[in-house]
């Protein structure tokens, strides 16, 4: 069994504690959290071997083979290194790194502890579903882009109304918009298209300095990807990839719980796989799959991918917000 | 009853035709075509009094109130012009003209002409669920912007992927995505939302050097309208226009046959109003209003909001143009 540790105690690692649980491939061997009463009570819940208040502790004591770190995003590079130091591998929420300066250090640090697996939890695309959402596009006669969209009033929003800074809308925390919604279609634009020629930001900033929602531009040259995404508003909008006549739809791209394809006539046919026990066991499978047997060569080509879009995914957060001029307390350390 | 002619024998001119007869209000006085052939059998289906294959002959003999051009885009401007000149009115397919300088010709020559009335066929900004769209906007709590799709694969498309160049897929004729379909979610856009600050335009251009699809973001300040549309692939996707936690959705933002809003629980409420008789009507009835008396006051403000849209989409689709350097002949004259 794969004995895994986690950081942050929100809605997110409940999940993944589920998750993993679901795998039977995992033992729950440490969580942690800065208050006593909290990290208690999510190890009682999750029925953890014992609960820390010391992040550092943790790691030195628990016997660790990988840590979940679901903190806010500010604080990922500095918990990831921690563990890395260790020998202890890690998944991290996605954004992981706040910057490109960060996910380099993060790569050099690796190569130094080359035992260490160094996964990002981006769910969606370890899915069924994005695989039949591949597949589809392999079959389209051309690609001529794709119009994904992503968008979900948070109820944190009710509180930067009423006047507060929740951690989500902060650039303090590596937050907003881009990095907490946006980043779903990005991941799915990079899985599918690879690393764009170039790229471009239209943020809404908010009163908090962050932006509340966006579009993002990422251009291939012979095609474009429009990635629309908020977090202050709802959106009921299809998905799309474009083929010639044909179209592939999806409910939402950071959802991807329902994929159709439509042909020249307008006919749907329903590409999705079955309904999923929790949207974060296919990846818990997959990282396990690489943390049991690293030298597997399917093993070690999947993990070379998913490292190959978290640095695309990495650069090409940052690409955008320099094209808008939107900065993070984190880019200055 | 007013009398009417037409330039142009395809499928909008029949529509219009057809709207023009069922409103009771016009008299199809004469059709014009370049070929003998085509313009007697449109007259023929149509019952006109008379066909031409002269266009300034149908100006100066057929004693008509008001001409209706839908030729080429890059034709309108000439055509127009003379019948200005005889003081006969205009309703001008959209986009009425290729950029700002023929635009700005025409106002002057109106200036010279007052009796002349000059109408944009836009033809969804005159309909019941555009007032409706319009209604539950002005509710709406806060507006966040929109994203408005109008993307349907032209048959002629298929022409080209065959080597020839559609008169609509021509820089030659004005022609391209922007000026075909994007113009009506534009147009709605600026109705809705009024003249962007500044804008910018992602064309993706084919191999008749026209865009063959693209998108545009017009920027309000506050919030920003993406356009997505294109005609050479087939989009399924919702228009939509954010609220906070509301959202008003159109099936499709150059159709506007469906219209709801749903509240922040994602309940919808069907704002349509019954489905129109041909889609053209409501143009007709307006422009037949505005004809028959002048000088009413609700008439005189109703033309002075469409002259004022129709200059700003204009100028709108002429910076969209230069901020994509994508340049059409009839600019240069």
């Amino acid at each position: 069994m794969i004995r895994i540790g986690t950081v942050g105690t929100n809605w997110i690692t409940q999940q993944l504690v589920e998750a993993v649980a679901l795998s039977k491939r995992y033992t729950l061997a440490g969580v942690y959290s800065r208050h006593q009463e909290t990290a208690d009570a999510f190890a009682q819940k999750n029925q953890a071997e014992k609960s820390y208040t010391d992040y550092e502790t943790m790691l030195d004591q628990a016997n660790l083979d990988v840590v979940y770190i679901a903190s806010p995003n500010s604080l990922h590079f500095k918990q990831a290194m921690a563990a890395i130091d260790r020998d202890i591998s890690i998944i991290v929420e996605k954004p992981a790194f706040s910057n490109r300066r960060e996910m380099a250090a993060i790569m050099a640090e690796l190569k130094q502890h080359p035992a260490v697996k160094y996964f990002e939890a981006a769910r969606h695309v370890h899915t069924p579903n994005f695989k039949a959402i591949s597949k589809a596009l392999m079959a389209l006669p051309t690609v001529q882009g794709a119009a994904l969209t992503y968008m979900k009033y948070s109820s944190r929003y009710d509180k930067v109304l009423d006047g507060e800074q929740p951690n989500v809308f902060t650039k303090e925390f590596s937050g907003g918009a881009l990095q907490d919604l946006g980043v779903y279609p990005i991941y799915l634009a990079i899985a599918l298209f690879g690393q764009p020629e170039n790229v471009a930001f239209f943020p809404t900033i908010i009163v908090t300095g962050a932006d509340g929602k966006g579009l993002a531009m990422l251009r291939y040259g012979d095609f474009d990807v429009t990635v629309n995404f908020g977090k202050t508003s709802n959106s009921y909008a299809l998905s799309e990839i474009y083929g010639l006549k044909e179209t592939i739809t999806i409910d939402s791209a950071g959802e991807l719980t329902h994929v159709e394809e439509r042909d020249a006539s307008g006919q749907a046919t329903d590409l999705s796989a079955a309904e999923l026990a929790n949207p974060m066991l296919p990846e818990a499978e997959d990282f396990a799959r690489v943390l049991e047997a690293p030298d597997d060569k399917q093993n070690v080509a999947d993990y070379q991918r998913w490292l190959q879009w978290s640095l695309t995914v990495n650069q090409v957060l940052f690409d955008l917000r320099v094209s808008a001029n939107l900065k993070f307390p984190a880019d200055q350390h």
